[in-house]
């Protein structure tokens, strides 16, 4: 007889383990569909999917590295620290975010069996309907689900006639794994995989070319961050980031990779050594048996969901990267969570307009709400600060001003609407603004509370002052 | 005719400064009073107070440099990064230190002119009282005050028989100083200056040992903190810490400074090249005129206010170090911008609940609301969670995963009641629990917001959830 569980999830990447171990936690048998393997030596199944095993916690890893020789080379001589020759061993960095990478990845395998989570290797599908069930094929195995979510992630999309071999054409699964920075290094896409990745290796002495469709730097983000964010990576760090391009041609020559493009009226070429394409991700959609059971698809090719992440099918949920809204790893996370906690009756949601994004290139760049240009284009009357960390004694002391934190709040209730931060650690200070607009603060509430000093976060407290033009300390 | 203003300032440190700058913009004619021009090489009457010139800016910046000097020592060749030989400019790194704090203390000078507040350079002290105003001597010049907010400050402690001359013998001011590392340092004090300026010349190369009176090591801190906080320094750092020890006599001579001291039964001898000390610190109540007017102080030396700053006298106030409540900077901010509002008729407050405590060690601490021990002590009951840096991918990918973040709350109410932090930027990580807190937040709604991937934030998220045994990453 096939195995049968209240909960089986397909895919265990954020979305997805995070489920998992929700509905066992809340009581219900419940099973995980894994088949990738990533770079694991074995080649056995491994657990985290793209964001733990060829995104988020690789290039977090390396990036630290990274920014660790950069500030030898740079920033250690106004402290008075003088080093002798610095140099990166590649390999050893490699080995370090290869092993931070087993560590969570086996950590989460650990999780499972703490919280009696089924691991099922192998391609999961939908394979039918039974009676009050689903039967799922797990790699030629069916098992039946009384609810079934569907967490399959995204990925990187490729473009044509430019064929991806993660050798010397990569996504950022080839990316991660350099074995020294190229001399040369060309990134198809400006936008956070390619900045993060380029910027690792230019730090290690790469000469690094962004090409970007788009004729806007950033256009995610809130305007007065992308110009700081363009100032700071082109002029400081010496990324030369070309927007308005139109890539025509890519050719592989012994000599390296030639990138034909239009720039304007001008045609240009780019030679490089590796070529890194980030130009966006795509929804795994494919081999799930999406048509044999009729699940409908969204106009964009994910699963379509309604705000509780429910399919058109009964006991159907699909959670994170292949469905709508931000493809970010906490976003899908908490999605798991919802649905796990609504198949058991509960109560779960998401609020969908208090989800942080991050960039952690170097300053990182976070932010949480609405950006200036939607307030306009929406037609909200806002009142706009910005403090600049350089008016902030803790980054003084840090040797690293570089930045400001916005909030923008409704001109009418004073109620924060969007906080952006670009500088040293963003990606923490934004936790308080989500916190903060999760209890629908005014920016007066961040105003009257006592901030540490010296903390970076004091320009959090700035910049809620400053809305109401009362800022203490510029 | 005498200088009249609605408002002088006794003092421009921290609260005085900002309460300064909070009465002119609500429209007050004001007057800052400051008298001490610190190391100012032109003998200029200095803004800031101890905070920016000898106390939390200036430690700051010695604990980035030195830090970022003991990195390059120990951590940077797991990420593969080899540097040839590692050296400290001493004269470089506090010239920087000094250069921030010149910076940081003009730019309150530039905040003064801004917004319109006089400063009055000189010793300030009461003289009498007038028709509806107070005489406040100035250097031996009289201007009058319809409301006076003293705001002197606190000042090293000493000990009898322990002359501090700021060059062999140090407080606080001499230890941001040294020429170079002392071979031997000694510090007297293991509270947060102890601490931070022992870790600042132990990363240097200095052989440090910290004697303390108390039996119990950071007794303020919750205990688990503590616990850490002890493994962590004497283990791993090699902080030589003794408790519960008694001082019998400092001898110096050639050679060195003897500090003979009972540890148990047992008699013994320190021999140091530098010894700092640092045992506290003591309201700055002499010579302010305060016997001429009739201010009260409390029973341990302080001006006596209420829970508003009102001292016993009519329109005088006194905010900061000078009166009860921990002698924290931020905590002496928040009072004077309370005083200046209450002062204009405004409905100014602060919250001493919720008023975060840091320590700027390697690892940081910082927390707010109450310890565990606290809470058993008043029989609060409570559930507690505690979650490790090592269970997070970002703190694995930083390469620093000591310490963790522990969560109480209301057994019943589930309100959140404290947060411990022990880890890298603890300090900045606590603003989040502080608003949370400030909205009188459940751990369930820390539970339920959305964090960041991956950050240090999302320890203080999984610690929420583990308050309910609910933790997805533990």
């Amino acid at each position: 007889m096939a195995k049968q569980f209240d909960v089986v999830v397909i895919g265990a990447g954020p979305g997805g383990y995070v489920a998992a171990i929700r509905a066992a936690q809340l009581g219900m048998s419940t099973a995980c569909i894994e088949s990738r393997s990533y770079a694991d030596p074995k080649g056995e199944v491994r657990l985290g999917g793209t964001c733990l095993n060829e995104g988020c916690i690789p290039s977090k890893a390396l990036l630290q590295s990274s920014e660790l020789f950069d500030q030898a080379g740079h920033s250690f001589v106004m402290h008075g620290i003088t080093v002798g020759d610095i140099k990166m061993d590649v390999a050893t960095m490699i080995r370090r975010k290869d092993n931070i990478v087993t560590q969570l990845t086996s950590g989460i395998r650990g999780l499972f069996k703490k919280y009696k989570v089924t691991l099922l290797p192998g391609h999961g599908k939908f394979a039918g309907r039974g009676d009050g069930h689903w039967q799922v094929d797990v790699g030629g195995e069916i098992v039946e689900a009384r609810h079934v979510i569907v967490a399959t992630g995204s990925r990187a999309r490729h473009l044509d006639g430019i064929p991806v071999d993660n050798k010397v054409i990569c996504d950022n699964a080839g990316a991660l794994c350099f074995d020294q920075a190229p001399k040369r290094l060309g990134v198809i896409g400006a936008g956070v995989i390619g900045l993060e990745l380029g910027s690792v290796w230019k730090r290690l002495g790469s000469e690094v070319t962004i090409l970007e469709a788009l004729p806007d730097f950033l256009a995610a983000a809130d305007q007065s961050v992308a110009r700081e964010a363009w100032k700071v990576f082109t002029q400081k760090q010496g990324l030369n980031i070309q927007l308005g391009i139109k890539i025509n041609k890519v050719t592989q020559s012994k000599k390296g990779i030639a990138v034909e493009y239009e720039s304007g009226d001008e045609a240009k070429t780019l030679e490089v050594d590796k070529l890194i394409v980030s130009v966006g991700r795509m929804a795994n959609t494919a081999d799930l048996g999406i048509e044999s059971v009729a699940l409908k698809l969204d106009d964009k090719g994910r699963i379509a969901v309604d705000g509780h992440c429910r399919t058109n099918l009964e006991n159907v949920w699909a959670v994170g990267d292949i469905v709508r809204g931000p493809m970010l790893a906490h976003k899908g996370m908490e999605e798991g969570v919802m649905v796990a906690e609504l198949i058991a009756g509960q109560a779960g949601h998401v609020n969908y307009d208090v989800i942080p994004w991050v960039m952690y290139t170097h300053p990182e760049i976070a932010w949480v709400g609405k950006t200036e240009q939607q307030l306009k284009n929406e037609g909200i009357e806002y009142r706009a600060a910005q403090i600049p960390f350089a008016a902030n004694g803790r980054a003084l002391g840090q040797g690293d001003t570089t930045g400001f934190v916005k909030m923008l709040a409704d001109a009418r209730t004073d109620r924060i609407l969007g906080v952006h931060v670009i500088g040293s650690n963003a990606s923490e200070l934004i936790a308080e603004a989500v916190v903060a607009m999760e209890f629908g603060a005014s920016s007066e509430d961040i105003a009257r509370i006592c901030h540490a000093h010296p903390t970076l976060s004091e320009a959090m407290h700035e910049a809620a002052l400053a809305v109401d033009k009362r800022s203490l300390h510029f």
